[in-house]
């Protein structure tokens, strides 16, 4: 038996001791892994600077970089998003109670964060086997793509692949798995201002949407504005954003507008930057904003600036995207945001769960029958 | 392009017209498709008689034969189940509302029900069209094999796949699609009759589990028995079976206490039959009986015969099918007996829906956030 199969038995068989754990316990444990990580700060701080130096001789960009690095901050936020899962009561189903996800995971991280995870991983698993559940519940994949490969037609032991990561990665993990996955290609956001826009909402909640924290994947891509309100409100939303160091493209009506903007290409309306860059385009109305995100769009968030409540409403119905906002910053649409207690992964799929992931999105349904002799005629 | 993707295009199109539809609309298009099925009853039978023939000329057996057969009966509860979906009121997300699932279908039916499956369509098509709703939301597919395996590579247009029918098909579907796949592979239904099972139920329900409807995936094809009860059930339970028609093969414990039980082989314990076969196995205790329906089983639904409540609370707990059952028959595992409106499938995967799928099971969430220029911080 290969490593992979072997950890992917492991797995099965520690899931199967979760799904009769305590629900108090799995608590318990969740919050330890929280305690865990503050009380090894520094010895993460340590590995994740090793990690960021590597990245930086690699040349990783800069939004990339951001990414990687945690600080005490970043780990308080962790801490609480795990001590948030360990508050949440168990999700009550239709039919039984539905229990607390007691699945077990199988990680495996990028090389450039290797030995931050590696750290992580052992306040993860010394926070379980504390609470006397297995440790098999959390481990690292052991071995390189070809270990994943391996795992990734193991059904039998394996429900769910959550792929994250960049667009070929999750395409290839899609294209090899016999295991079911989740996943969203890319978040090619987009916030529409329109005519009715209120001018400090456009303007902070596009900066905001847009450069917060570029290399996420609910980061604004893609900056509609109607024609009507586009030699206005332009100009005010390209300075901040150029001050804030985006790199701006755009279609030759904004670029009219707006000299820092250089022009785009067809291929822009479909990218994700990942980075500081947002391509521009000025439309003729709502029905040209709508058709153009179904079009180009990843289905995953997209927001509109606006003080017309109908118009609104129109966005909010016919943009077939999993998440849609209103005088919002997509930045917000993350499962901690949301409520979920933490966000294991965003799905622009229409199986299961789309938009973000939580616990109670990791549990399925198990239908009880109970009868006096009951009988099909 | 091809038919198929042809196909695929017009049903996307015809889907998102739904989306926009009311949901009165679409009930009553529910509704028109089972009054023009009763008002088309000649038609239908006539098409499903020569179906019928052919279908005997290539030696189907009786068991898929009486799946195949339609008569007055069936057709009103197809009518029925159509009036259940069409009264349901529309499920209520958590968030914001969910409509009545407005997908459009691309169904495929085996050759040997061509012609039935022809003249329903057309009944389907006539009652969505009747209510101003676009005919290509139900298309039959035009064209082999080959067009099917076209389908299976467009995610862009399809959403889901539920292969229904052998094992064979739903792997060979599996592993070609790019699109995701509702499956369950088998339906290796047990029959467990405890030591403190009522010998009135555990005879009456075995036989109706086994017998009512072999051909259907969730009829028993096992029964295992506790060893201290099988001495006085196990010959009654034989006596009704064999009177049935029911062929059964069985372990040496089995053999010793009923002559008609051939031996069985190892290959039985996993295999589905679909025809009046049932295997027997004399367990020594509970958890050989779930670790039996753990390791052999299909995860579909498995039943006990016990007046004692704690041991069925163990089962229900520790078999992990997508339905259990406490003294009543596995045949009952089905969307409309479970108030579902209808069944659209079964699925014995632990993604989206596990166990019957109904109306709701088609649909998914869409989360839509308002503000008042609301920032991530």
């Amino acid at each position: 038996m290969s490593l992979a199969e072997d950890q992917a038995k492991r797995a099965r068989a520690a899931g199967n001791q979760l799904r009769k754990a305590q629900a108090a316990t799995k608590s318990a444990a969740i919050r330890a892994m929280g305690a865990r990580m503050k009380s090894r700060l520094e010895d993460i701080l340590e590995a994740n600077a090793a990690d960021l130096d590597q990245a930086r001789s690699e040349r990783l960009s800069e939004a990339k970089l951001d990414r990687l690095r945690l600080d005490e901050k970043r780990i308080d936020e962790l801490a609480k998003s795990l001590d948030a899962v360990a508050a949440q009561p168990d999700p009550v189903g239709k039919v039984v109670d539905e229990r607390k996800a007691g699945n077990a995971v199988l990680l495996k991280g990028g090389h450039e964060a290797a030995r931050t995870n590696q750290i992580i991983a052992s306040c993860l698993q010394g926070a379980v086997a504390q609470e006397g559940l297995p440790s098999d519940a959390i481990q690292l994949v052991e071995g390189g793509h070809e270990a994943v490969d391996q795992l990734l037609t193991l059904p039998q032991y394996i429900d769910l692949v959550i792929p994250r990561g960049g667009e070929s990665l999750i395409r290839s993990v899609a294209e090899k798995s016999r295991v079911p996955v989740i996943k969203h290609y890319k978040g090619n956001c987009h916030v529409y201002v329109d005519e009715a826009a209120d001018p400090i909402v456009a303007r902070t909640v596009v900066v905001n949407a847009k450069a917060q924290r570029p290399a996420t994947c609910n980061a604004a891509e893609k900056l509609l504005i109607h024609e009507k309100a586009a030699e206005k409100l332009l100009p005010q939303i390209a300075e901040r954003l150029v001050k804030a160091g985006v790199k701006l493209r755009g279609d030759d009506a904004s670029r009219r507008l707006v000299k820092e903007i250089k022009a785009a290409a067809e291929s822009d309306w479909s990218e994700e930057y990942l980075d500081l860059i947002m391509a521009v385009k000025v439309v003729k109305d709502l029905d040209e904003a709508i058709r153009h995100i179904n079009q180009y769009g990843s289905a995953h968030t997209d927001a509109i600036i606006t003080t017309n409540a109908e118009t609104a409403k129109r966005f909010l119905n016919e943009v077939d995207s999993s998440s849609v906002m209103w005088n919002c910053s997509t930045r917000l649409a993350d499962g901690g945001q949301y409520g979920l207690g933490a966000e294991i992964g965003i799905s622009t799929e229409r199986l299961h769960a789309r938009g973000p992931m939580g616990a109670e999105e990791l549990t399925c349904v198990k239908w009880v029958i109970t009868g006096e002799g009951q009988l099909r005629t």
